[in-house]
């Protein structure tokens, strides 16, 4: 059901979609939507919401009441997952805190950096059939470590007007300060330039769909954005000791969000190769979302085989995923090779679920092979640095000679007159 | 000449411009020139070269002869400004190094976070009349320690087809690995998806005009960007002890950057506002560029009184100025309270001009308002991360109950499959 290529025949044909595409109607659609919020603020969040979400909503804000009921209507078992996947991302991503610091290269000088945090932020979680939980821990965690003063929800409510108890009980878990109503590039316009209910936030973060994503490319700049995210990859790298069953209920597990999915097997073993792909028909068959499975699979799975496993290690920073299982003897061994991965998991009992959910590290993850140049979402997205820069009239004078004569051979005369005046040259 | 107004009176006024105006007939340019060097590669470079630039060039790369004449067209005085600025700003910038790291949170269970730097990366230098060798230093020197293994500049021909020689000193001096002759949306373009001369990046970073600053949005997503750079701020804080003459000098240097500069002066006392405002009539008629200069004070440039010191640190705060100059008694005190700014200079002997040359921290900050939410230039532009997640099996067993609950609260079936399979359920 894979498609099995060589590593040669996967790097002339593999190309990740440019999230740059044209798209006039879609960018019409979302600035028609944005200047309308900047417009009529929560007149036009109420009517968007009519319009679009089929529901007519007496307030935007999520009401303690509403918080309340949320927690009665969660089971034991989801409220203890919740906070085992609190705990354990607290644990990671308090690791990520950056201190502000100072040096004094020389007598009368001290330089450093400062770091603050943003001051507002907003998420938005998808909605409407399905619950995001764990996207409201994934966002909200490391923006309360980072030290936001305010952090605000945007999810659409579903067709009573309501918001999924699962995402309420994650919000109260993660401490987010506020939850509202509002979906669509209409969220994002609201959190960028505010309206009466919602405050307008410095940064925006968390997934969402083609609009969600054209909104938040358009207002960038404007506010902050985390991520544009495309559709999602796993690439397992593989050899002779990968257990199959497992390797193919992972490749499987990334299939199942959506047909866009690219489910990627590499591998020097071509018995493994092989062995997977059968594994693969056998545990397709017995999962609930198998359409979709079937369509990911064969739109955009491949196997690669390789000749060597260097080669295949070469071939996953090419792809540079989302996601790399390293399901291989030695993985730790072959950590140094891998140069763009999103997250990487080492050896058979670490499957990509795992840090969907509980693992720690966050799966907010650069997609489409923007591994090369991005991170994992995380604290230091949501701080910004100032630098520090202190002379005394001593150290200033050592160094006069080179910012004017820097500044003059850029032609800036009046930079090179501000170092001047302060040795008493040209000042009257 | 500087319009003068209470801090009331001007939070009500001061917007900073968006930076995502619609402009069709710009965005239309853009992308034609784009998709020109998309589909005609190195051809498309020397056509618009010629249209643009209004030269002819035999190659777009320079040649080592080429290096070796500038290094002797440079006077000795200017190598050595070279050298300081590069020694103070490698000092600085080393301390911004960050190191993979690894957690070991339970028995079993390895997390981490790899630092590798990106592969690639493209520097765009303006030319023409004018040459910023400050620009490449404060943009090569980090990517380098960063360890990026190839830097490329692209920058404008001048009407001979050269390249300014600080401009190519400065390329040496920082270690830049090639330089080519192009300039514009071309540049970027050429940067972002590579022509037969000219390699694709993964990152692309530097100052530039309207059409290289929309090219950059363009192509953000397929390849990253440092940021969108408006027009350029700054912001003294004086009280009674401040240095009029020094304060002027330097609002001074930032209004001769161009008409949109904007010089601001933010004080709660009435005497010292009318010093410095003096202090600028004086020295504006001996300066060189005093027409720009003339132009952005009446246009940009404000004096705002505050009630209190606090009132004017709020302000400040308000402004998030791209430079923040701390002339007052007790800099140092006042630094906790500031939580937007992209370089905060202290005393009355850290005027700006200091910060663009040879300080060390980085000269390329956040414009427009943007400290809110960004930081100045640094060695964390040039790296990206990658998560590392490794369970045992006893480890992932422990979990696994709240990896399935998770999943199955978001419909994700398969996902909560590829944690049963590995402990015997669900697999045949």
């Amino acid at each position: 059901m894979l498609k099995k290529v060589t590593a040669k025949q996967f790097r002339q044909t593999y190309t990740t979609a440019s999230v740059q595409t044209q798209d006039s109607r879609l960018d019409e659609t979302v600035l028609t939507i944005i200047s309308d919020v900047r417009n009529n603020g929560d007149r036009a969040l109420f009517r968007l919401t009519e319009e679009l979400d089929g529901v007519s909503l007496s307030n935007l804000q999520v009401t303690g009441d509403e918080f309340r009921e949320a927690d009665m209507a969660i089971s034991r078992q989801f409220k203890t997952a919740l906070e085992t996947a609190r705990k354990n991302i607290e644990a990671f991503h308090v690791e990520q805190k950056e201190q502000s610091w100072f040096m004094n290269p020389d007598s009368g000088i001290t330089l450093g950096q400062k770091v603050t945090p943003i001051e507002r932020v907003g998420i938005y979680i998808p909605g409407g059939k399905a619950a995001y939980p764990s996207s409201v821990l994934m966002n909200v965690i490391p923006a309360k470590l980072a030290g936001v003063s305010e952090i605000a929800i945007t999810t659409p409510p579903d067709e009573n007007g309501n918001i999924s108890p699962y995402v309420l009980a994650a919000a109260m878990e993660a401490g987010a300060d506020h939850v509202y109503k509002v979906g669509g590039a209409q969220a994002i316009a609201a959190l960028a330039y505010g309206s009466e209910t919602i405050k307008s936030v410095n940064k925006i973060a968390g997934p969402g769909n083609a609009y969600v994503a054209r909104a938040k490319k358009w207002v960038y700049g404007d506010v902050a954005i985390d991520m544009i995210a495309g559709p999602s990859e796993i690439c397992i790298v593989a050899d002779d000791t990968t257990n199959a069953a497992f390797a193919a209920a992972d490749l499987l597990s990334q299939a199942e969000h959506d047909e866009q999915a690219r489910p990627l097997l590499v591998t020097p073993s071509d018995a493994m190769a092989k062995a997977i792909q059968e594994e693969i028909s056998n545990q397709t068959e017995k999962l609930e979302r198998k359409a979709t499975i079937r369509q990911s699979l064969e739109q955009n799975g491949h196997i690669i085989v390789t000749e060597t496993l260097a080669e295949a290690l070469d071939t996953a920073n090419f792809i540079a995923p989302e996601h790399l299982q390293l399901m291989i003897e030695k993985p730790f061994e072959s950590l140094p090779s891998i140069t763009n991965a999103g997250a990487i998991f080492l050896g058979d009992y670490s499957p990509e679920p795992l840090g969907d959910y509980v693992a720690g590290p966050n799966h907010t993850l650069p997609t489409s092979g923007t591994a090369v140049f991005s991170s994992p979402l995380g604290v230091y997205d949501f701080v910004k640095k100032s630098s520090i820069i202190h002379y005394d009239q001593d150290a200033l004078t050592k160094v006069s000679q080179a910012v004017s004569t820097l500044a003059e051979a850029e032609g800036l005369t009046a930079h090179a007159n501000s170092v001047q005046i302060r040795k008493g040259e040209n000042h009257a």
